[in-house]
């Protein structure tokens, strides 16, 4: 599995992952044909390594709240998303980096710094000349993203340097802020490999993107209507190029913004309007003038080229350039920064469209920190050997960690949800997201709280926004009554169709807000809110569990987006997280007599729903015509069905139910549901997995009963499902069904058949896949107390002899913690990488340490 | 070469073609690494047979002016384009085969009749089940596409059925109406490869394609705004199915319209009408009750879903399917034979919109033959077993020829452009055409005069088309001082801007009309041209030749979009065949003084564009500064330098100029033009071939003096140039150079960089890439005059032993022409298979022979 995951190209016609026998064998067995029992032990994944052809890769670069750039496989930028909204697809025009050098005495070359345009080559008009697909590149390139950093390593023996690209946005845990920074940095290593001395320049240029407004149907850039592009040349101490803005409008309208591209160089070529000529004369100019002697030249704006078919319309968009000339003798290498920054400070006050009461713009986060893009751009250039130090050792937590390899790639392939445009954050604070996106806008509005239920990532990494994102659910969408409204609106003053409740939903809220309270130990947080949180729960007691047996039994609307009827696992389950965590949160805040009546109902309803729903391999739903009402599941085998326990083990609120029926149920969820692979399974909803891959099914019916219509995504794969299925399948000891999952899942996202970094459900970057987090703490033992100052790791396979190695995150500080046994004894070491962690106790089975000056005592 | 173009399965990381040592060696020693010199004697092509994750493959089913239905390399229905317009993309949901067998005493299978979905799965919602990628299918395929034909092979152990395809629109060359019927065949042929009984139904389902108005975002069906789809079933004495009825609007409406499928069967099971349910519960319902039991169940229409979410908005769209219950012993085999017919008879009156004196819409062509799409499916069932069997007897007089196998490909690969929205034709008989498509339009409008100079396909298979393109040229589009507006816009009394002559379109078409009446014959027609014809030859020599010395030097408007200036060989090589064209038509016009003045005008010219522009090496642009004119080429060596002598060949001119430098200059477009590979060529415009790839650059300066600003499109490789240069080459015997053009050229379209059944250049199905059809007669020495009887064959290689085949066509008849040698003797075999041409001569050599009874006397 390792040596595959690895690979740099995909083999023509070998499958995903090759767990065919699994159809004909127990799941054990199959467990073992994929080498997923070996993952635990192997080491540090190291991030996988794809060739120029995985033309799915876009690796996204950008910060929280303030959208992205991604880069492709072949070092391309691509999927232009800066404005404050998905955009799939767009890549800005004649946006790259560009090599001029010169061995002594030789003949010069001018490369684009990427590698080779893999096929297809299918458009209707050829490659337009904006994305300049005709020019030389490098002839051996390939790609290595490590959340959050990306890599890229281009060669080609006709080019006398060798040139390395590291590319990042500052991401530091617990500082969103930091990690928040609208900007990308590009670290371009040049290598000298001949004998001869060698001048290069290595040029940065972008097409001023405050003024860009498509291309008409030939791909001519289309004139902006606004008015003219202003491209000017800046410099500052540090930082040196262009600085990018549009017509000036008001600083409200969605229109405004700028952007600048600049290297950290104290001498630089630059061109900061390119040739304003007709047809395809822009490029050859800029072309030319590179390749004549490595300097470009600076030309008169007004200058438009003497004739031509594109008129004066379009020319008020020029790209601009800046170039770092650098001189290295033979074996040297050097090292060029570009910074590219944006800012675009102006979004859409509303989820769809604003209010007619409100101004019909709101501002982003970013726009309190920075007045412009060249202002971002100087903070960074001073900041960057911070900014790059704590991202690196963020990453290196995690990749040098003896994680197994598949969880580093799941991990770190759902982070940049936060980063993306599923999620935006505002100048007031506000954070919000969508389920995911669309190619272009955001798919499925109002911090959804049934798909944010199985969320993760955004708790352990930026608690503080999770922290909000509760307060809007428990503060603003709260009504008298209990009921939570599931899609946020208050915030914006809309009003959506649909305002009912989601069951799973409101009570996984309940416990994701105790699994805060846990990370974050903010007593007044919990305060603040612990009033709506026990009257949801209450809510949901009676609207939903009509009998007042501690089982919900009525009409539960859930993340299915329909409406489940009668005693069922999904909700039934939840009930019970939500109960033991409303009684932890009671205990907390010295009500043990609400504690304790919540703690008899939990009792009564464990015992209950045990009666009612297992039905000796798993928990099914109980009812008598499962085609009473349509979109049942009946007696299917959920995979589902023990969410709300996987919650309560990364919220360390214990079993909910029997250990031993919780631990069948998960082994029957792997039996009947994990297909190795998918080959002929009928899918008769929506595809994200299938045929030679393997995956998890939502349900299957192995015992009968399958409603006419069964509910409406039974059939599909949805990999935050999958997550959370092998978190729990890890917490309750079946560690290799847990990382097959997980292998299967990843093996998915090669490259060729889907981006690594993106995971698909209802929309991009889609909440719910980052239910990856909880492999974590399902592997580490790790959960915290921050109120209480104490860490817990226990290690599953601490038992061996192999040294343990994990990167932690908790609302008071992270770092990288680590164990080894010597003489049968177990040496624990922790390094506080970020926050403050000293006094704080570290409980490692039954021995405990202090942390001082950020290290065990 | 031959065993690289029949893989099925592109190999990993090989490049197109490999001609690397090229730019290190001499021309012909790249020509021989290329293989391409054992190409003529390669026999049969046969085609070449693409695995399932070709994707680019889109071979095209329909008739000239009926729209066309691609089918994918898995066998997949993709790019309906049915309703008069380019709609590359759109895939009508829920239109597929599948199969239902079931082999006696073991579990029935069901699949849909395509290949496995190739990478890449990228889409932001998944598969949406509208296209059912979930459904299993055959885990292998393979398909080829030998225009007009394809097939496809479908195989599966697990499944009791071998199945094959063959899909066709019928096309009989000269005969413009049955290759014109709306419609696609699916001809299913089933084999029962076990020992047991097998009953089987094969099912056609298609979406009611009056009523298809798109997707929403989440890609479920969008309403139709105009009412309701009427499916109903419909029966015939052949065929039985469903007929597909939009609401009723009127009949010159563009939303008018129905379709049908049908299979030629006495016995069926349907389901005209699918369930309207609610989310996914329509694909359930069709797939549930297949699987059941092999036997389609017929709803009550009006029946919903009891609940859902998607609401009664939707619900007027509905697919229907026919299907056909078989039984086969082990071994035993037999085909199920499906119609799928439209008739969307109503199409825009004008090129983009219609003037404001005219009605909206104007008919198309089928609509004078057929009322309806159930009409068509009549008569096509009919008069199946004689559509087949021309069509087939087509195909084969092509590829069982043996001309090169790369050639067989071009020629069948750019067929399809008559029969793409490319081309257009009314119900008046009036045909035009576009330039290309774009995805979704034409592009680039008005029977362009100077990119149709270089189409040569339209001519040779339907004359009367290519007549009607010339009527409109000649007799619409002239003003009284002879200009020719080089896009045609009298037809639909529209006025575009630019309404200035081209100087090549404008030659060019003299040239292509004397072509075409040596094919037709038709006296009357040149008769009826023919003062026109003079006129604009006298408007070139009175606007362009400013000096009067026969050669044009003054602004010269031309198919690289810009103007030429002074002397230059691309028009005035031109002009000189057209001079010789008027000098020939002025002679069957009995105007012996005529021919003589233009023939004086011809002998002087010629010699002075020698003197002008020969260089010693090839023909050059005659200008002081070249830089004096933006877009001119100078002292660059053009590879459409002599495209006017390549016209003359296919129209039995002669040579125009010295034969040694006609030939010089061949080889020296090849030595400089032709990048095999293009590697590091640096193209600042549109990228239609790069990298690894091989193709022939519109121009090089290998003498320096590139302008500052070269014509825009210089950098580029056009297949339309390529043909007509390989045609050239063989022309002027040098056939190694001219197939490593041609196999460089069809190595690029290879089903996974692009279609090898659409030629791109300022769009889709590019008319300037059917100039490939020149190869014909460059390689067989064939040419006619059908006014005089005559047929002549004069093979290239005849000298050596090989039998020699091939497809001829002219005006009066078309058949194979075949000959080998015995004892120094060349016997020739002539077989008619379609047209009249009994009392014609077939000159071979000194030798001559007669046609009686479609046979040589």
């Amino acid at each position: 599995m390792e040596d595959r995951i690895q690979n740099q190209s995909r083999p023509a016609g070998e499958p995903a992952l090759d767990l065919r026998g699994f159809l004909t064998t127990s799941a054990k067995t199959a467990i073992a044909v994929a080498g997923a029992g070996t993952l635990l032990a192997a080491g540090s994944a190291g991030g996988r390594w794809f060739g120029a052809d995985a033309n799915e890769v876009a690796f996204p670069l950008g910060g929280i709240g303030t959208g992205t750039i991604s880069i492709g496989a072949r070092g391309n930028l691509r999927d232009f998303e800066i404005w404050n909204e998905p955009r799939k697809g767009l890549v800005l025009p004649y946006s790259h980096f560009t090599l001029w050098a010169q061995e002594d005495a030789r003949p010069s070359v001018t490369r684009v710094l990427e590698g080779r345009i893999a096929p297809p080559y299918a458009a209707s008009h050829g490659i337009h000349p904006n994305h300049g697909g005709g020019l030389p590149r490098f002839a051996e390139s390939r790609f290595r993203g490590r959340y959050p950093t990306a890599e890229l390593e281009l060669r080609d023996p006709e080019i006398p340097v060798e040139a390395d690209l590291l590319a990042f946005t500052p991401l530091i845990p617990l500082d969103p802020d930091e990690s928040g920074i609208p900007c990308a940095i590009f670290a371009w290593t040049l290598r000298n490999h001949t004998a001869g001395r060698v001048r290069a320049t290595v040029v940065g240029s972008m097409l001023n993107p405050a003024v860009f407004s498509g291309t008409d149907e030939f791909g001519n850039l289309r004139s902006y209507p606004g008015g003219p592009a202003r491209n000017r040349r800046r410099a500052d101490n540090q930082a040196r190029g262009v600085f990018f803005e549009g017509p000036v409008v008001g600083e409200s309208e969605l229109a405004f913004g700028n952007a600048a591209i600049a290297a950290i160089a104290s001498e630089i070529t630059a061109k900061p309007e390119w040739f304003r000529g007709g047809w395809y004369d822009t490029l050859r100019e800029f072309w030319d003038d590179l390749s004549a002697d490595g300097h470009l030249t600076e030309l008169d704006p007004e200058q438009v080229a003497p004739q031509g078919m594109v008129g004066p319309e379009v020319v008020n968009i020029v790209p601009g350039s800046v170039g770092v000339p650098i001189i290295l003798e033979p074996g040297e290498s050097t090292t060029v920064t570009f910074i590219i920054s944006w800012y675009f400070p102006n979004r859409i006050n509303g989820w769809f469209t604003a209010a007619p009461s409100v101004p019909p713009t709101t501002r982003v986060r970013y726009s309190t920190r920075f007045a412009n893009a060249w202002e971002v751009t100087r903070y960074v250039a001073r900041h960057l050997p911070e900014l790059q130090a704590a991202t690196i050792d963020f990453r290196d937590a995690l990749f040098e960690s003896t994680l197994p390899p598949p969880v580093i790639d799941a991990v770190a392939g759902t982070m940049p949800v936060p980063r993306s445009n599923t999620c935006f954050w505002l100048a007031d604070g506000r954070f919000f997201g969508w389920e995911g996106c669309f190619d272009r806008g955001g798919s499925c509005h109002g911090n959804c709280n049934h798909v944010w239920a199985y969320a993760q990532t955004l708790a352990f990494l930026f608690p503080s926004l999770e922290m909000d994102m509760l307060r809007t659910a428990f503060l603003d969408e709260v009504e008298p009554s209990g009921k939570m409204r599931f899609r946020a609106e208050s915030h914006f003053g809309t009003t959506f169709k649909k305002r009912h409740a989601a069951a799973d939903g409101q009570l996984g809220s309940i416990i994701r807000l105790w699994r805060t309270f846990l990370l974050t130990g903010d007593r007044g947080f919990l305060a603040e809110l612990w009033p709506n949180a026990r009257k949801c729960l209450d809510y949901a007691l009676a609207t939903w569990d009509t009998d007042g047996d501690g089982v919900l039994d009525g009409e539960q609307h859930n993340t299915y987006d329909i409406e489940f009827w009668g005693p069922n696992p999904l909700t039934g389950v939840l009930l019970l997280g939500a109960l033991r965590a409303v009684e932890e949160m009671a205990l907390r805040l010295d009500e043990p007599a609400t504690a304790a009546q919540y703690r008899g109902i939990f009792e009564r309803g464990r015992v209950r729903l045990d009666e009612l729903l297992w039905n000796g391999e798993y928990y099914e739903q109980s009812l008598e015509d499962v085609d009473e009402h349509p979109y049942q599941h009946g007696r299917g085998c959920l995979s589902d069905q023990l969410f709300g326990q996987q919650l309560a083990h990364v919220a360390a609120l214990g079993h909910l139910l029997p250990e031993e029926h919780v631990g069948a149920a998960l082994d029957a969820i792997v039996r009947y549901n994990f297909l190795a692979p998918l080959g002929n399974h009928a899918n008769l909803q929506r595809t994200y997995a299938f045929a030679d891959e393997s995956g998890l099914l939502l349900c299957s019916w192995p015992r009968g009963g399958r409603p006419r219509l069964p509910f409406v995504y039974s059939d599909e794969v949805w990999t935050g499902v999958e997550y959370h299925v092998a978190a729990h399948l890890i917490f309750e000891g079946r560690m290799e069904e847990g990382l097959a999952l997980v292998a299967a899942l990843r093996a998915r996202h090669d490259g060729y058949r889907r981006n690594p970094w993106n995971e698909v459900e209802c929309g991009h970057h889609y909440a719910r896949s980052t239910a990856s987090w909880a492999l974590i703490p399902a592997l580490t033992g790790f959960h915290c107390d921050v109120d209480r100052q104490t860490l817990w790791f226990e290690p599953v396979g601490n038992g061996s002899s192999v040294t343990f190695r994990t990167l932690f995150t908790c609302g008071a500080g992270w770092g990288v913690y680590a164990q080894s046994k010597h003489d049968g004894e177990t040496r624990p070491v922790l390094v506080v990488l970020g926050g403050d962690l000293d006094g704080f106790t570290v409980r490692v089975g039954e021995r405990a340490w202090r942390i001082v000056d950020g290290r065990l005592e």
